[in-house]
Parts: C-alpha cells; sequence; structure tokens
C-alpha cells in the first residue's frame, strides 16, 4: 500500500466513523519525542521520517505541519504523496487547529487517538475548535484499525542504574518528590514521561533506539510508589531490589483502575503536557486534580555532583573517540573509499572501544557537501556519498555511557574550500565562541541568550531554523527539558548544574550544512553587588576544525577564547593517546 | 500629620472596616504610570515620591515594594517611616500577595480601592490568597477618607491633535478598531487607559503633568463612540467637531449605567490589565466579556508614515536643544555657578525655542556625580549640587511637541575622569552600540535583544536594574507599550515603524551614575532566503562625548559606527545652528 492508499483508506475509516478530520501526531502515550515503532502512526499515514511532526487529514486535503529542521526533508519525502507541507515555523503560516477551524464546516467532527495526545493539545484544540461548533472524538485509534503489520509495543528488559553513576538513591529522589506534593498539597502524583521515570527510579530500559527508557507509568502516593508495567521486563532479582524501596510492580493497564479508585478527597498532580487526555479522563471526577510540570522534570535537569563528575569523565572518552575517528577520515579520505555510512559505522566502533558505551544517542547525522543541508539528515545506501578531500562533511553523534549522554557536532574540512564556505564556517564558529565565553547575571533565560549565538550569523542574512541548544539527558534522552537555548520566551532560568548544548550552523540548501556542537554546564562565575554571575564551561573535548577558520575575521578575543579551548582539549584527552595521536592532536589544537 | 501618623490613623481606619491589610498602589482608575496629584495615595501614605511602587499596611507591619530603579530613593525616604523596603526585582523577595498569604492569618481580610485596581491584579490576589481563605474588600478608599487636602480630580481643557500630525483621523482609527472588534466577535469595546483614548480620538488634555492625555473613558459600540467626561472640559467647538466623527460625550459616571444596561447578547472587549475591577464589576453580568489585549496599544505602537516624518523633525528641533545646552554647559561650568536645577532649567529654555514645544515629556533627571546614581533621581534646591569642572553630569530629559515625544539621556563629562569612571563610559557605550547597530532577523522581541547591550557591562561584573528600552508615544506618554526591551519574557515582535529606546547604564550607588540614551525606530533590512531582517535606526541626534571613551576598549566595528553616527548628527543639526556652534559640533563630533 502505498502512502495515497493509506490516506484513501484512512479517509473511508473516517466516513465510516462520522470524521471530517483525523490528526496524527508523532508522539506515543507518554509524549516522547523519539518513539517505538510502534507508534510511528504519522511515519506510516505520511512516509515522511523526522521525528517531529503532525499529519492532518480531512477528506479533500491532507497536510503535514514540521519544523524548520525538517523542511528540506519532508519536502522530498511527501513528494507524490498528495500531503501538503506546512512550514509551521515560517510567518503567516496556520497552526494545524487554525487550518483545521478554517477549513472545516461548523458541526465537524474531528478525530484522533487520544493515547498520544497530552490534556495540553486537546484543550488547545478545544478552544480554537468549540468557537465554530467542531466536536472532538478522542477515542478511536483509526492507524492502529489500517496498520496491519504494526509492531507490537516494546517489551525491553529493565535494569538498574548504579547510584555510584546517579548519583542519588530512589529513597532519595522519592523524597524529594513526595516534599514537593505535600507542598503543593496532593498525595497522589502521575508521572507518565519516560524518562523522568527512569530518572525516579534509577532504572533504564531498550524499548526505545537510542533512549535508554522502558515503557511504564509510575504513580507516587504518600508511602507507596506503584510502577506500571509489562511484568515480564522485570527481572524478579530487580523486582525484590524495587519493593525494597517500597515501589510496588502493577500490571500496565492497572492504573486506569488505580486513577478510577481515586475520592474526593484525594488530590493528584499531573503535569498536563505530559500527560495524555484518556488518562486523565480516566481519574475519578472527584478528584482534585492539580496541574503542574512534571516534579522530576527540574529536579532531573540539575546534575548533581556525582553525576557531573561522571559525565566529564564521560565526555574525555567521548572526545577520544571523536579524535580517532576524524584523525582516520582525515588521512584516509584519499587513500580508502569512505562513504557517509562507513564513516558513521566508523565513529561508532571508535565510541564502542570505550568503557561504558552503551549505543549512540541518537541516530548520526553524517552528510557530505549539500546533504548537510538537511538538519536531521540520515544516510541511505541508496543516495549516500562517497567523501573525498574537497568540501566539507558533517557528522551530529552523541553516545550512551553508564556514566552520562554525550551529543557533539563537528564541521569537517575534508580539502579545499570556497571563500563562501570559510565565511559561513567562522560564522557559525563566531556564534559558538560568543554563546560559549557569555558571563552572565543569574537569572537569564535560553531564550535571553539565543541572540548571542545567532547575530554574527545574522549579519549576513543567514539564519538556522532551529533552536541553538537543548539540555542532555544523563544515560537518558539527549534532548531533555525544561531549559533551552531558543529565540523563542520559555522563561526557564538557567541553573547552575544544568547541561545545555551551544550549535548554531549555516544549512544552505543544495550546498553545504556547517555546525559545531559543544555541551557545557551552567556554573557561577563572581558574585557582586549586582548579584550573582553564571557561565558555561564547554565539557566537550574535541578540537574544532582550524581549516575551516577565516582567521582575519576572529576577533583577538574569539581567538583567545578557541586558542584556550583547544588548550583545554589537548590537556584532558592528551594523556589517554598514543605518541602518534598526541601529535597529531598537539597540530589539531595550535594556536591560532 | 507625619507618616508615621498617617499609617496610624489608617490601622484605626482598618479597623473599624474589619481589614487586617489595606493595599495603596500608585496608579489611578486608568492604571496609568504616571498620575494626576489626586491619586497619589502612594505617596501620601508613605512619602515615597517613585513612579513605581505599592505599599501595604498590615496591624503590625508595613511595607514598600518598588523595583531597582527605586532602591536608594525609596531606601531614603522611607527613613523612619515605619514602612520596611521590599526590593522586589531580587531573588527570593516575595511579591506582595505571596508576603500577605504569608504574614496574615486564615480568615483575614485585605482591603484596598478597587478603581484602583485592574482585573488582573485582583484575580492574581484571588489566586493567591483565596486558598488561604484571606477575603478581599475592594470597595472602601480609605485613603481618600484620611488625607483632607486631597487634590480634586483635574479639568484640564481638551484640545484637538491635527491629522496634519496625527497622520489618521478618528474615522480611519475607529474603523480599524470596530474591524478589530468584529473579528473578535464584540460590539462593544471599553477603553479606559488614557493614552489610548487620546490617540483614538485625536485629543490630548492637561491633566497629568508632563502627559498630555485626559481623564475619561470610551465606549465604542458598532455605530457610535461614546466619550465619558466632564463636560467642563470640551469646547463647544472640539463637542462638534467630535459629533461630526460620531462621538458623543457623555457625562463620567454615565458609563457604569450603560455598562450595566447591556444585554446578554452584547458582547464586551474589555484589557484586563487596563481595566478596573469597579467598572469590570459594574458590566451587566449577562454579557459576554472578551478578554484582549487594548486593540488600540498594537495600532498606536505602529507609528504612521506622517508620524515618523514628524518624529524626525521634532528629534532635531530636539538634537538642536540638547546641542545648545551642552555647548553652554561646558563654556559655563567653570565660570558661573550652575546647579542641578539651573542646568535643568537651562535645558528646557533651550527646549522652549524650538516650535511646537509643549512641555517637558518627564520630570528631568539632572544628577552630578553620586545623584546620577538614582535612575530617577529629582534635584531639590536643598540637597543638589553645584556642578565643577570634574566628573559626569547625567542629563535624562524629553519634550512634548506637537510633531511628536523625545526622550533622550547624555551624560556630560565636565573634566578630569577617573580610570573607573573612562571605562564604564565606554562599557555602556559598547552597550549601547550593540544594540544600536543590531541586524536581527523579524520576529525577535525585546527580551531576545536585551542581552546586546547588558554584556559588555555583565563582562565586569556590573549590571543596571531596570529594562534597556521603552516604547514612546507619540506625542503623548514617554513610555508606551507594549514592546520593550528588557531581560524578561515579553514576547511582544519589534515591529516596523515601532519605536524604542536604547538606554543602557552603570550606577554606583555613592560614586556615579552613567547612561546614554537613544530614540530609535524599526526599520527593515534585507530579505533573504532566511526571512525579512530588521535594524534600528538611531533617530535622536545628539552627540555622545568623546571625553568619555577609552578609545583602546572599542573595536573597529564600534568607532565605525560612532563615527557614522556622529557624522549623521552633524549632517542632520548643521544647516539649522550658527557658525559658532557648527564649528562646536563638528569638533564634538570628529572621528576617532
Amino acid at each position: 500500500m502505498n502512502i495515497r492508499d493509506r490516506v484513501e483508506k484512512l479517509r473511508q475509516l473516517m466516513k465510516e466513523n462520522q470524521m471530517d478530520a483525523y490528526i496524527v501526531p508523532s508522539f506515543d502515550a507518554h509524549q516522547s519525542e523519539y518513539v517505538a515503532e510502534h507508534w510511528k502512526c504519522r511515519q506510516w499515514i505520511s512516509g515522511f521520517t523526522g521525528s517531529a511532526g503532525t499529519v492532518v487529514i480531512t477528506l479533500e486535503d491532507a497536510g503535514l505541519w514540521t519544523d524548520g529542521r525538517y523542511y528540506i526533508q519532508a519536502e522530498k519525502q511527501l513528494e507524490s504523496s498528495g500531503i501538503r507541507l506546512f512550514r509551521m515555523m515560517d510567518p503567516g503560516v496556520p497552526s494545524y487547529t487554525e487550518w483545521l477551524a478554517d477549513v472545516l464546516k461548523e458541526g465537524s467532527n474531528v478525530g484522533f487517538d487520544g493515547n498520544v495526545f497530552s490534556i495540553d493539545m486537546v484543550k488547545k484544540m478545544e478552544r480554537n475548535l468549540k468557537a465554530k461548533g467542531i466536536e472532538l472524538k478522542m477515542n478511536k485509534d483509526l492507524i492502529g484499525d489500517l496498520w496491519e503489520d504494526r509492531p507490537e509495543i516494546p517489551k525491553g528488559p529493565i535494569f538498574t542504574h548504579d547510584v555510584k553513576y546517579a548519583g542519588k538513591s530512589r529513597v532519595e529522589k522519592l523524597n524529594e518528590v513526595r516534599e514537593e506534593m505535600k507542598n503543593k498539597g496532593a498525595n497522589y502524583y502521575i508521572l507518565t514521561s519516560l524518562d523522568d521515570i527512569a530518572w525516579l527510579l534509577n532504572i533504564r530500559g531498550a524499548d526505545v533506539p537510542n533512549n535508554p527508557i522502558a515503557i511504564a507509568n509510575v504513580i507516587v502516593a504518600e508511602h507507596k510508589c506503584y510502577l506500571f508495567v509489562d511484568s515480564c521486563k522485570v527481572t524478579h532479582l530487580i523486582k525484590l531490589e524495587l519493593e525494597a524501596e517500597g515501589i510496588e510492580l502493577k500490571a500496565s493497564a492497572e492504573i486506569q483502575t488505580l486513577l478510577g479508585n481515586l475520592s474526593n478527597v484525594d488530590a493528584v498532580i499531573l503535569d498536563t503536557n505530559k500527560t495524555n487526555i484518556r488518562l486523565y479522563n480516566a481519574i475519578n471526577s472527584s478528584t482534585k486534580k492539580i496541574e503542574s510540570p512534571n516534579i522530576t522534570t527540574n529536579l532531573k535537569a540539575i546534575k548533581n555532583e556525582v553525576e557531573i563528575k561522571n559525565l566529564k569523565w564521560c565526555e574525555i572518552k567521548d572526545g577520544l573517540a571523536m579524535v580517532k575517528f576524524i584523525k582516520w577520515l582525515k588521512n584516509s579520505v584519499d587513500k580508502t573509499e569512505i562513504s557517509e555510512i562507513i564513516a558513521e559505522e566508523k565513529l561508532e566502533d571508535f565510541r564502542r572501544e570505550q568503557e561504558g558505551f552503551v549505543g549512540p544517542s541518537f541516530d548520526t547525522i553524517a552528510g557530505y557537501k549539500e546533504h548537510a543541508a538537511m538538519m536531521h539528515y540520515k544516510a541511505n545506501k541508496e543516495t549516500q556519498y562517497t567523501l573525498k578531500n574537497e568540501g566539507l562533511f558533517l557528522i551530529d553523534s552523541g553516545g550512551q555511557y553508564y556514566d552520562g549522554t554525550t551529543d557533539i557536532t563537528r564541521t569537517i574540512v575534508l580539502g579545499r574550500l570556497s571563500d563562501e564556505q570559510k565565511r559561513d564556517f567562522t560564522l557559525v564558529l563566531k556564534g559558538f565562541i560568543a554563546l560559549s565565553s557569555v558571563k552572565y547575571l543569574y537569572g537569564a533565560t535560553g531564550s535571553n541568550l539565543d541572540v548571542l549565538a545567532r547575530q554574527p550569523i545574522w549579519q549576513y542574512g543567514l539564519d538556522y531554523k532551529c533552536g541553538t541548544g537543548h539540555g542532555v539527558g544523563f544515560f537518558l534522552n539527549v534532548h531533555e527539558g525544561p531549559q533551552s537555548i531558543r529565540n523563542d520566551n520559555n522563561n526557564v532560568i538557567l541553573e547552575k548544574g544544568m547541561i545545555i548544548t551551544n550549535e548554531p550552523g549555516i544549512y544552505l540548501e543544495g550546498k553545504y550544512g556547517i555546525r559545531i556542537e559543544n555541551m557545557m554546564l551552567v556554573v557561577k562565575d563572581e558574585k557582586t553587588e549586582f548579584g550573582q554571575f553564571m557561565k558555561f564551561e564547554a565539557i566537550t573535548y574535541c578540537p574544532i576544525d582550524l581549516a575551516g577558520i577565516n582567521k582575519e575575521m576572529l576577533t583577538e578575543s574569539e581567538k583567545q577564547w578557541l586558542n584556550n579551548y583547544h588548550q583545554e582539549v589537548y590537556t584532558k584527552l592528551g594523556p589517554y593517546l598514543n605518541e602518534e595521536e598526541r601529535v597529531w592532536l598537539k597540530e589539531e589544537t595550535r594556536e591560532i
């Protein structure tokens, strides 16, 4: 069945169910960014494989809403699907609810599977659509009815994450959560986001590629904690370990029963941005519902001292893999046939040599020449390039290690560059350094600081259509909130102990893509009569390709930052390299 | 009666009225920033004269909440008043409602005059206080009962603002408003903010010093517009002119009757941030209320072509006054006795020489040496300094002209400066230039850009405890929303045609204060495949004192910006100066 056939079948089913539109988002029942195959309904119905996007099908029309990272890719993948691309970050483009309010007649019905819609998403739709008398039908998973060979919900084994890595025991974490529940006047707390559950219970799983999380739900009560999970995923030993710390295992479906059995003296905290509408509707209607961002999300975002120590070691290991890879690549590119996929695999091999490596933290983006202009490019055997000794090769990758999660991008100069390429490489570097070196007053948010990375790029009429930075989990999801660095109005203060990436870029469709990315730790700077100043400590250790730089475009202080950073890279990695590698790294990190 | 006696009398009255706390904000019944004497209740009860601040009196305690601009001043003015200062911008300082929730017992009553509280302020208090069973009593103006010689509500005459200045007729403006009312499904629109009323009806008044507005309320209906105003303020001629354009005059009190007589098929738009709670409560309870930021606020913020043309001419006139003043000051400072007040008056004299000058746009801040460390300093005869040929003199002032409102700060070097003073002058200039010269992608807000002005200052562990920029009215209030440049999360996009100030500073208590301020116009830059780029055009024309600059701290591009700006200042003002003045200006605007 091709995409057009699938969409037509869906339309038939919509008619049978009296639906005038059907919405397919990219989420699972836990509002995860990356989902197991079972939940890739949006990909199944549209052919679009990006990590973010929503498909809306009406009886006459169909659209995909996605963000700037995926414009180029979506355009390609939607070709001849009959589904139109809505570039949702561009001015004047309606949101899908605005679009539905516009194209549907009064009295229409919009259907979707409430399991994969958060409470907030549904409330927003209700606000926009109810004014026009459009009703929501949220209990039908029509894609599930059509998708014949749909993969099952995964049942990967759960394993524990030792406190020597995590730095804080389950009991400590649960106590912190309960303290906060008490402050908010709640005796129950529903936790459905998978990375939060993994963090809270110091468990990991293997249900979603690259994300070491286990599909489950949690309810924290005053004295008990319930873990709703498929029992086949938990060994007897782990069950005993959890029970010894007050965590009771229950079958997945029992969460509905427990929520239905709450009483009118109970008060339950839930995150309306994370909890799905069908779970919400399962809560006894007389129970008090306290809406609050997940308590665990803030606790998890601020890394503890043990996590930070572990992560810094993990970053050294990851830097060693990157250095070995770049050395190999530069030396081999004109000697052996290296495709994008071969390069990607080689880097993974180098990571695999490192102690505690579990797997990649996301699908590696390894793009040569114009492939790198697709921000979330994934090489495939049919269309990939063979690398030559010219131009730019962008590689964005990361590792899951027991002692941390890494995310790094380097754009590697394989040979001769045009003046324009050098200029743009240097502009990206200037933005990267501006953010890396900022000293800011405590209280600033990522949206206050984003402009620093963009300004040198804007100066030339260029921009990158994505955020500048995101939080990173600790042996968890590579994208982790609540902090971010974007040109939006996220009001989360960048706190000491948070991790944030710094990844400005320039992407010229059909030409090339450049991105430089480090992970940074938020640390304190001086305290003066004007307040506590803060700064970023770069904790990714890997040289930035000096061959890409137009030195005349750098100020003295920019050169100084780069020289200091390269000195730090050499000092951190040098002791673990052999003589030949060390000599190579010395040259790559030389002063400019 | 001294402040302590006033507070004690208030406490007696609170007891008689069964109130455990009483709140006195700085607003009038229109949520104005600057208010007529009649509404200076907060000043009367506390002695604090700043433009922003809230006093809360309980039976045992009393506090003033104000922002960073006023910390130093408030500390002084509250001395021996028994009222404590709450530095509301500092971390960990509770808001007054949080404080009340903390100190009051369950079942307490909090009183205030609902006329001077917006709907939003009351809703926020209700959220914070109702949880603790604290009730609000909003119908008593206890200060009014105590204040024996309270000035009357002013009755200044209303005059019209010719369309040759305003650029758009009343009818055009009303049509735009009605269009928006229709989009939002409303047939009535309550407009209570005084600058919006003045803008909408092309009228001006004289009810508040420095703000050419008239105390009034407006209701726009589908075919009628009602202006509720004291009839003695409007001449017969103006009445006829307004009536000819569909604007009907009504007595002030009739607004309550009209709102009460609305029906259940009516829908009324109101701005919950601007409309007071007693007007809100007067609306028939069956009438639909549509909450929306004032329609006029956005229309008014984007200046039309005529306004921009007028304003640029107005800025030339204002620049001429400034240049004559600075020349006079520098030449006279060691020859005649010049006090802060004499300087202030002299500048006003130079402005008065300019065509169309009406009066100052706010109380001039003329501070020598450490006086300038008080951001909103007002010189008085007892404590003012005499200017000498050393150190820094800060003068922040502006004019109301028929063809625009100006706001400018220059910090003038009167003689020898310390290295620290020069460093700080240059840091402020660097921040000022960074914001002046930014090229940004359309969509950025002031909170996205604020960091540009602060970063050079933060680098040295310094900061200024106020915003970086504010909108400016057109022959209207010197502070005008909705745009601003602050380190907050204001999500208003900076649109083409908006005016915004750029005024970073450094204020060292007991030492000195430095601020440089221009008004800037938002204009388009190039459009590329990445979108529409925007920039700022400086429309204040006045040299920046080169004697304050440590040239070694400026980059080449900063010097270039400054040289270009100074060239522009000379070109704009030169033709209107005499030979001697022109020679002087040539030297002040020389290349560095």
